[in-house]
Parts: C-alpha cells; sequence; structure tokens
C-alpha cells in the first residue's frame, strides 16, 4: 500500500506545490480544505480544482466557521492593506493575520491523519517572501510537531511518526513557483488574492497578489492569473 | 475592565468545575463549547445551563464536525467500552479518544482568546482517574503552551501573555468533586456518560461514569445523576 499523507490544500500557489510535494515524496495525498468563511471565495473552487488535477486520494473540505471568533480582514468587515512593497509587507502583522489559523488546521490535518493511520502531514507555509504571519516561521512548525508527537496516541505509543512537512518554507516565492512548474502543477488553477473580484479576478493590489506577481517576475515566469490592476 | 478568559466547556463535570476555577481567579469566562457530533448530545444541553448558571459572560457553541476525520466510539459506530473497573480504565488509550480532540479545541480556544485580547485559556483535563487519553497529560499541555506563544500574533509580540490553565490536572476525581462543590458547582448540570439514554440517563457502566461515580463516592458525596445501573 502507498504510503499515506494530509495536505492541507487552501487553494493558493503554495499548498497546490506542497500538494506536489507530498506526491513527489512517494505519498498517496489526502487533501484537505478548511471553509473558515473566507471572503475569498474562489480559494474553494481552487482547492477543488487541483485536488482533481493532481489525483488526491480524497479531497475533504471541512466547514469551521472562524467568523464566529475572530477579527480579520480575511473573514470579517476589516479592510484588506493595497498597495504595499514586498519590503513593506515584512515589517510586523497585518490585518489578514486569522487568530491561529495554522494551529486550528494543522490541528484538525494531525486528527484526520491519525484517523488515516499516518503521522505525515504537509503544509504549504513560507517564511520568506511572506505576510509576516507568526504561524509560518520554522520554530512555530517544530514546537507544533513537539506537541503533536505527545497529542495523539500514534504519538505516545510510538508506532507512527508524526511528522510536519513545510517543504516550502526556506523557500523564496520565486523558487516555489520554479519547483511547482517542475513538478507539474498548473498555476491557472490557485488563487492568491485576499480580495478578488466576484468573478475570481485578482485585485493585484493586495499583499498577497504583490508577493505574487514579484515572484512571477523574479522567476522568469508569467502569472496565467487575470488582474484587476498591477503594482 | 474584567480580566477576560477562553473556558473550554464540554457540559461534563471536570469543565464546569474548570469554568468555576477561572471565576474563583479573577476572570470574567467566555465559554466555548465544541459541538463536534457526540453521539452524547446531552452534553450540549448540559454545557448551556451550566454557562448559564455559572453567568458565563458569553457562551459560544461552534460547530466542528469530527465526524468526517475521526473514528472514534464518542462519534462513530464503534462500541464504547463497558464494565472497566478504574485500575483498567488507566491501562492503555481506549477506543473512546478522539484522534487530536483536545489539541483541535485547544486551537479554537487559542484563537478566540486572541480576538478577545487576551491569552488565558482554561481547560478542564485531568491526568489522575482519567482514561488514559495522551492529550490529558501535563507534558502535553506544556508543549501546547509553547507551541501557543510562538503560533500569535500576541505571542510573539509580547503585549499579552500566552497560559493554559489545567487547574485539574493533578487532581483525583474525588479531589475535583470536592472543589467544584466548594466553588458552587451545581454537578446535576453536567453530563459524564458516554453513551447515554435519549432522554439523558447515564448508563453507569462506561469508563466515564465509572469514574465519576469512583468519585463522588469517594469525596462522600451524593451524584445528582440518574444512572440506568451502576458497577
Amino acid at each position: 500500500m502507498d504510503k499515506i499523507a494530509v495536505v492541507l490544500l487552501s487553494g493558493g500557489a503554495d499548498s497546490a506545490t506542497a500538494l506536489a510535494c507530498a506526491k513527489r515524496d512517494g505519498f498517496a495525498p489526502y487533501a484537505l480544505t478548511i471553509d473558515y468563511g473566507q471572503r475569498h471565495r474562489v480559494e474553494l473552487e481552487m482547492a477543488r480544482r487541483q485536488a482533481q488535477a493532481q489525483k488526491a486520494a480524497r479531497h475533504l473540505i471541512m466547514k469551521i466557521d472562524l467568523r464566529g471568533i475572530g477579527k480579520s480582514a480575511l473573514t470579517d468587515d476589516v479592510p484588506v492593506p493595497v498597495g504595499r512593497t514586498p519590503d513593506e509587507i515584512s515589517e510586523g502583522i497585518p490585518a489578514t493575520y486569522v487568530p491561529a489559523r495554522n494551529t486550528i488546521f494543522l490541528s484538525v490535518a494531525l486528527g484526520w491523519a491519525e484517523s488515516l493511520g499516518t503521522g505525515d502531514v504537509y503544509v504549504g507555509v513560507n517564511a520568506l517572501d511572506y505576510s509576516g504571519y507568526p504561524d509560518c516561521r520554522p520554530e512555530y512548525i517544530e514546537a507544533f510537531e513537539k506537541m503533536a508527537r505527545l497529542a495523539t496516541k500514534m504519538g505516545v505509543e510510538g508506532r507512527v511518526q508524526v511528522k510536519i512537512h513545510a517543504p516550502l518554507i526556506s523557500r523564496k516565492k520565486s523558487e516555489i513557483f520554479l519547483l511547482g512548474r517542475e513538478l507539474g502543477v498548473d498555476f491557472s488553477m490557485t488563487s492568491s488574492c485576499y480580495d478578488p473580484s466576484p468573478d475570481g479576478v485578482a485585485c493585484g493590489v493586495c499583499d498577497s497578489c504583490a508577493l505574487r506577481l514579484k515572484g512571477f517576475a523574479e522567476a522568469g515566469l508569467t502569472d496565467p492569473l487575470r488582474y484587476a490592476k498591477k503594482i
């Protein structure tokens, strides 16, 4: 039987690449998408298409409505910052931060993994060319992994090793796009924008668009997405 | 303004006591109950009544359907173990273990706490007279706290200290009931049974009933709940 891994799949370019990494590493990927009430709903559609295109063994979309607990520009009526340069973006933690989001998502992934009999979880976080979120840094991932080993039956009994794979964590955006292309990821089936139009056109000016556009430019690749405007 | 704490409230006796501890410690409690598809639905009703009786500042019931990811006697068609003595119960991890449950619940509590501007979270886990769940042990709670400090904006910026309070972790069941009584907890508004009848009568023979009955007996108190039978 194939090795199994749970892969957190948001519908963005990073998690699509993380899914391809799990396959490269020999895992049958079980893709997990969390519908947390994000305003950028096009992400969920992209996650669906990406899971299908990459032949995930299963794709589970789980609803956890973080609007009840959160105050974030991604879920609530808080403005998404626009027009910032990548240097400005890397300073401080922005309004698009969703409290404890990756911790909640990784916890659910961990639970699903344990039920499936695997300790392998993939997540597409990266700590270079990123939005300054605390839960994207290597020291956070390490601490989560340590906690996860103590939290679970599989971790305590030692039959299965708990491993949080973050294959993109120390890569620049441009390197992620090059890696994704090498692994056959179709980036037209991804969405990065925090505030797309209702028909899914990226704004081009939010932090996430700015980082994506810079990454594609540095990689010498053409971004297949449509943008309303570009910085 | 009062200090605020998020308290995980399951509807069981331990979390009802943890809620009372948060109040004793001077916190205005924000109670969080997770509707995870548990078969023992009477818990949710008890959580509602307990939050009201103890005058929680707010009570949030959040739906996270763990039936999609889990294989546990608490959520799925797996038999609940019955007729085991407390000594037998303390050996190994039983079928009622829900993969990563406390990690998922604590993560959501952490997110809500951060939105409310507090780092204080209460949880009623205990590691004596318990069911052998890995995510009830002190080393797990410590690892979660360490991770939580790295995961959050408040933890990284250091304005707010992240603290996971587990005031019952090293108490015996009998001590928990005595403490609860001292703090005015009404245990008739709690439910511990893993497999109650549709009208909420406790089975009396599951692990959780066995531990509860032993605790009340050792404390010299009378359990106000009705039981179908007693071991």
